[in-house]
Formats: structure tokens, sequence, C-alpha cells
């Protein structure tokens, strides 16, 4: 008997019809024995729904309230997620992040999990009942609503998952696992059945919207088994395990791609001690993340630093750097939105290397011009112009031969 | 400076737009220096939105579950409202039944208030902000969330002003306020300026809609005035308060009907002591409310039995007692859905007899049948064929001379 935390998105849950099936699915496992806690994201399409309500009202809504606002859509599935496993005849209790004592940090929309009681989840699951649990929120020491970003119910469901030493987390979504790159363009891409915890926290932190970043980096840290699959098909999808659980590794296991990034260069700036700080601790404090940072030293004691945030904090990032660049008597801050960022990733290029050039190579080979370039260890990223994404990650897959299974590394290069 | 709770129902809030204009009115007395709590509902459309959702789940929703779902549509409004308040420059902050502790019974969809926290209510204010706190809905000590049942935003509005001494509790609706019968049957309606908390009790549970008769119980109970008016006009209302803050009674205040009960014979009942006890105890213990009760001896030592109930409890009613009758002995259970209650309410009649009489009159010159009868000491009901409501509340209206303001009790004989 096992301890399985599954979580549908918003897509699997769209309807009640939807909710229905989903109910059913969980009960065949409920059925088997297993102790089933199932974390629920809003109903496709009412997110947005709220967002657009808030929008009418206030320009820049209120981070508190848009919390209060958003987390209703989960509350909504739950509910009905619950009556659906009543109306099966099994019970079930539906439960607010607020009520498991999800605790988070204050920063509101994109709080981060502290702790998790799991008293009250256990004393449901030991007197039979499905426990459902509304993704994507919690709550602050004080008792206000939080949440966690978009893809926090991937988030909630990893958590719960370690907290509770679930025996799997399971998460359910409308592709059938993790492909060595997006099938919508590239026909050859094909599905992985096992892929490392860093593998999977690279292609997720490189635009891979399959899994939410953070859930990741949480399921490696307490070495929970993930398994990726489709809500509306039975096959076996992906696993994210540990490395040293996977028989071959590739020596690149996927092509990802991001759109929603954005660049912005802030034209010489001063280059003084201390300048690089007076520009990202306001970013920084806003909530905006960067991601790839740049700095060419031009003639004199001038320098061009460029970045990337993503698209969504590009207005307010321009706004607080207009601030900042008359502070520090730069020129000016430009940028684009017309940008992508494609990458490959692979643990295979640990012990391999060359990778980057090869990918330089085959991208120039299309005549792609790479603005901007960032590398880990089983990682390359390059930042292109958007309208070479496509043409750029077909090159790419069928360069490393994405399309072949368990391709010895030796044959691949 | 004043401390005043001010509750909009989900026609005043239905649209974003609506939700920008409330703001507007409340910020009207925020800025004359008074401390504002404002309690919503629900958009209109929401909740029977929601209830659906859940139908097309569960035959029977759970209550606990349906409590769950129900929620949520306050919480959005309050979130919005909040934003409203804060894009027009001042401070808000929304507060679920939860966060301010109003901590009810356990029985979910028709819970009661026990009591309220008023801490937090007080800090925000203290600090200038406007408190915008979710209707309709409570926690119980375990921490399950729990509504009040339809109408429960006027309730939580009262129960607030009482908990927090508030100098007025004013109810926002789509009507101007309390009228001496359904303005819509009658075009001869009049709206009443004052009107004491014992007529409105009795009005509002019998049917008139405009004030939920458990928050006029509570408004009674704490002498809270009470301040019935329209969101869309500027035009006073209708003040409930107490009996001699009105300085001339009218003997009849208000003609007013309702179809949402149903009427329930158990037929041939054995009749022996403790046969009522078995024939309420179940209907009570599933929160179902039984009005008027009739019983007719027949020959012998059998009975008919005859009560209304809500309408919306009539099938769950007639099962329960299916069941019941079978034990008892009963020969059958029969009903009808096609009633109508009229009434009339004046607190007039305390000292005038002859009241009943009149209305039976009145009702038989129409050659309306009178199928039961219910009086108080400040009301007369009986109850008729639906098809005939209109035309008893006209005839009714009429004869009582409601449509002439302030008619010495004198003369209206």
């Amino acid at each position: 008997m096992a301890l399985i935390v599954q979580k549908f998105g918003g897509t699997s849950v769209g309807s009640t019809e939807k909710i229905k099936a989903v109910a059913e699915r969980v009960l065949k496992q409920h059925r088997q024995g297993h102790k089933m806690v199932v974390v629920l994201s809003a109903m496709s399409g009412e997110t947005d729904r709220l967002i657009g309500l808030a929008k009418n009202i206030q320009q820049i809504p209120d981070l508190r309230e848009m919390d209060m606002l958003l987390s209703t859509g989960e509350q909504v599935t739950i509910a009905l997620f619950a009556m659906a496993v009543k109306e099966a005849g099994f019970d079930a209790v539906s439960l607010l992040g607020d009520q498991v004592r999800i605790r988070t940090s204050n920063l509101h929309t994109k709080a981060r999990i502290r702790n998790i009681d799991t008293a009250l989840i256990h004393r449901h699951l030991d007197e039979g009942r499905i426990v459902t649990i509304a993704g994507f929120q919690g709550v602050t020491e004080e008792g206000d609503i939080t949440t966690l970003g978009r893809g926090g119910s991937d988030t909630t469901a990893v958590a719960l998952a370690a907290a509770l030493k679930a025996d799997a987390c399971e998460i359910f979504t409308d592709v059938e696992g993790v492909y060595t790159t997006d099938p919508n363009i590239c026909q050859a891409a094909r599905k992985i059945d096992r892929i490392s915890y860093d593998e999977m926290l690279e292609l997720a932190s490189l635009g891979a919207k399959v899994l939410d970043i953070r859930s990741v980096g949480l399921a490696k840290r307490f070495k929970v088994p993930v398994h990726v699959c489709s809500t509306f098909t039975e096959n076996e999808g992906t696993w994210v395990v540990e490395e040293d659980k996977i028989m071959e590794s590739m020596l690149v296991s996927g092509v990802t791609y991001s759109k929603n990034e954005a660049r912005i260069t802030i034209n010489k700036v001063p280059d003084q001690p201390g300048v690089a700080a007076k520009i990202f601790l306001p970013i920084s404090d806003a909530g905006i993340v960067v991601d790839m940072i740049i700095q060419n030293t031009r003639a004199g004691s001038l320098t061009d630093l460029t970045f990337t945030v993503l698209r969504s904090d590009y207005d307010r990032a321009i706004r607080l750097l207009q601030k900042v660049a008359e502070e520090i008597k730069a020129e000016s801050v430009t940028g684009s939105e017309n940008i992508a960022k494609v990458s490959i990733v692979g643990v295979g290029m640990r012990n391999h290397s060359g990778i980057a050039s090869t990918m330089f190579q085959i991208l120039a080979k299309e005549g792609i011009n790479i603005m901007m370039i960032s590398t880990s260890e089983i990682k390359v990223s390059c930042v292109i112009e958007e309208k070479y994404t496509e043409l750029a990650v077909r090159a790419l897959h069928d360069a490393f031969a994405l399309d072949k299974e368990n391709l010895p590394i030796e044959e691949a290069v």
C-alpha cells in the first residue's frame, strides 16, 4: 500500500465531466488500497477570467487582493472533485492551503512554501478518505492567503509528497510526458522514459512547460520520484528520478526554447564598483528574476549591461530601470521583447567537451545570429531572434539525433 | 465620526463597473471621516453558476463541499472591491469569514453565527483602512468553512454591526426600501419610512425578500438600527428600529406573500401520544423548517396532519415522511407545491381585535378559499391556492388602505 500524491492541471479539470473522469482515475488506485492525495489546479480558463476581472478594476492589481481573488479558482475545483468522489460512493474531503497550513512567505503572487503540517491530512487518510488539496495556494504566518505563481500547483504537489514522505508524486497533464523537444514544432520529438532531476531542472528553467521548475528543485532536494503523465491516456509517462537510477544517459537529452523572456540593455553605464548592485537590487526587491547577464565594456570607463527578464516583468523592469539609469548616470535603457532562448540539456555534457561549440556551428549553418550565450554544467543556452526559434529547435534536435532512443553517447558524437 | 457597516447584495456588485460604483459610494462616507465596514455578497448569478456546477456532479451535493464551493463567490467580490478602493487612492483590506473568525455552528449551508472576533477589524479600521468582509460565510471550531444560507450576507452585516457596536447597519439592495407590499404585483404599494423590528420580523418571515429574517432577529436583539435602501439612488430608504422610535403605528403595515412553501399532509395518522414527535423529529434533524401545522381529527382514533415546509425542502421532506408514515402506520403522505401564503402584518393588531376576520371576509369576497390559517400577535397568514396570490395581495392592500401614508389607526378601521 503506497501513499501517492497526484496533481491534475487546469485542462484535466476543465469541466465537470472531466472532474468526474479524474475522480474515476484516482478511485482506480484508491481501490487498490493506495492512500491518495489529490492536488488540483483551477478549471482551465478560470484564472484568466479572474485576472480579467481584476484588470477591469485596477491597472496594476494589488498583490494581496490578487491572491485573495485567484485562490478561489482551486477552491472551486477541489469542492467539485470531493463531490465527484462522494457521488461515486467513496469518501473525500477538500482542504485549502490555509486548512492544511501550507505556510508560505509573504511575497504575494509568488510566495514560497516554508512548511506543511501533515497531521490533518494523515488523519483523513487514516480514516479512509481521499484528500483533495487546493494547489497554488498557501497562507502566511499572519493568516493572509498567498499564491505560489503560475505552475504553483506542481510545487504544492511535490511539497506535499515530500512532507508526507509519499512513495510518488504523479503530475497529470495534457501531454504524455517530457519530450526531447516541443512536438508542436518538431515532429521527430520523442517521449523520454526517465530523466534526472538536474536535466529536468534545466529543461524546466529553460521553458519546457510540462513541469514547474520549483517543483523539480523540491523533488530533487527531497528525492521525491515524480511521474509526469497524461490525464487522457493510460500510457506510462516520464519519470523524473535521481541520476544513478537512469541506465544510459544521453549526451543531449532535450532541446528546449522559451519565448517568455525579454532583453534589456542599460547603455553606457559608468563602470564603477557597486554599480551592478545599484541596478539589480531594485529589480530583485521587486521580485523580478533576472536570467542571463552580459557586460560589454566599451572604450573608456563605460559599459553596456544586457540581461533578460520574464516578458511579463518587462514593462515593470523598464520603468524601474529608467529611474535607476538616471541615478547612476547611464545613457539610456533599451530592450526588446522579440527574442527567444534556445537551449540544449544533457547530463552527458559533464564528461564531454565541445558540445557548446557544436551547438554554435549548427546555428551558424542555419544563418542564425547568437545574441547572448549562457552555459552550465549540463546545458547551453543561446538567445536568438524570436523568428528563428522553430528553425533552431529542429536543427538542434536533428543534429544531436534526439529522435533515436537510448543512443549510446559514443555513437552520438 | 461613526462606525457604519454597509452591505451590498449581488445585483449591487454584479459587474466590475458596479463594484467600482459601490466603492465610490462607500468612499463618500469614508471621506466624511466615518469608519466603514463593507459586507459583500457574490456577484449576481455567481452562486447559481456554482450550484449548477455542483449539480452536474452530485445529485444531492455534499453540504460541506457545497460550502467550500459557494464561499468562493463572496471571496471574489471582496478582493475586487478592495482593488477598486485602492485604485481610487484609498486603503482597503478584504477579509474572509475565517480570517475575521466568524465562528459558526457545524450545520453546513445553514450555519448560525456564534461569535465574531472584532480585534482584527478594529486594527485595520484604526489604521485608516476600509474593511471589506465576505458575507454569507463563517468557519467552524474545526476550521471548516460554512455558509449561512440564502440571505446570509444580511446576517453577516447585522452580526458584525452588533459585534462592532456600529452606529448603523445599512443594507443596500435593488429596491428603495421596505414596501407595504410587492410593487411588482400591486401598483399602489408605498415605501415605508420606519418600521419596527417585530413587524419587519414578520414581513421577512412571511416572504418579503428585502431583508433576511435572521438578520432582523439579530438587529432586534442587539438594537442595531438597520437602514434598507437602494444602491442605485440616493433616496432615504426604510429604517428598521425599535417600536418606540416610530411615531405613528399603522394598523396593518404591510401585505406580503410567499410562493416558497409547499404543503404536506400525512393522512390517517393513528392518534397516539408521541406520534407528532415521531413525525417532526426526523424533519427537524434534517434541518427542514416546518412553518404552519394543522391537525384535523377524523372519526375514530385517526387524524390528518397538515403542515408547510420550504418548497426547496419538499422532495426531501416527502421522502423522509414516507418512511415515517410506514413506521407509524399512517395511510399515506400527500402534498402540493401549488400553494401560496398571504399575510398581513402590523403592530396595531396588538390593540385591535377583528383584523383577522376582516381579512377572511376580504378573501371570501374575492372567492378565494382559505386552506390554512396561522396568526401571531401582529400578523395573520392564510394559505391559499397559488393562482390567487396576486388577487389576494391587491385586495388586502386596498381594503386596509395601505396606499395612504400614516393613516391613524382609528380612521383605518
